[in-house]
């Protein structure tokens, strides 16, 4: 078991901030990520997806810590909570993908700061069950014939 | 701008599946992920979350390519896709946390095979709106107030 392993840098961020922020100041932030020339032939098709995870490098948080504060005022430890401050360095969000040019995503809602490494882009697969998906996208009948 | 960086194995997984499968087999599946004792600390009130984002190393993956075919047999590029071959060579699932018991968590619906290493762990945030989240939960008129 390798304690550490290599990630590959596919992009950056760019965007109007430039210091580490809360994430509800980003909600509504247009970033643009640019995919390097090397790995833009995987951005094929991804414009059929309406929100993206991206991964991303938490390049500016120097360290980390198990134990954080959260918003709230209440300590939790690192992996209960979204602390840029991880063993992994590793930010997660959801972000809405609102056009491609090439190899540029204009994306909404990505919090994270002008500059920052971009480590992969999938496409977004939410964690409710297709009896919520239902409800919500007005299926209530087809979910409850299951 | 670096083209690596370098990410810490937190732990790792324990399960029946020794082999690759689609992400259908494993849905109901409960595998043990393992922390480490170093970063066990890390996991301080992780029970208070019913789902969690695991992110691991897709080791088996050998490489990665830029196009893929997808289940349906269409080509999509890596980015616009899940497939276990990507630059990053990161997985991302979204689990339901079962139980834990000290540095072990058991949880349903990680897509990950035995002994696969883990980068980190997260609570999960959804992706939907506040207002899609009010329907769900009965609460479409404290939306339509905003």
């Amino acid at each position: 078991m390798p304690e550490e392993i290599a990630v590959r840098v596919i992009g950056k961020v760019e965007n109007r901030v430039k210091e580490p922020l809360g994430q509800e100041a980003f909600s509504g932030e247009i970033s643009v990520i640019t995919v390097y020339p090397e790995y833009a032939a995987g951005l094929y098709r991804i414009e059929e997806n309406e929100y993206l995870d991206i991964l991303f490098h938490f390049h500016l948080a120097g360290g980390f810590s198990l134990h954080t504060k959260v918003f709230s005022g209440e300590e939790k430890g690192v992996f209960a909570s979204r602390s840029p401050h991880r063993p992994s360095g590793i930010g997660l969000t959801t972000v809405r993908l609102e056009k491609r040019v090439g190899n540029r995503l204009l994306v909404r809602g990505l919090d994270a700061v002008d500059g920052t490494p971009v480590l992969d882009i999938k496409p977004s697969v939410s964690h409710f069950t297709d009896e919520e998906k239902a409800i919500i996208s007005g299926r209530e009948g087809d979910a409850m014939k299951r």
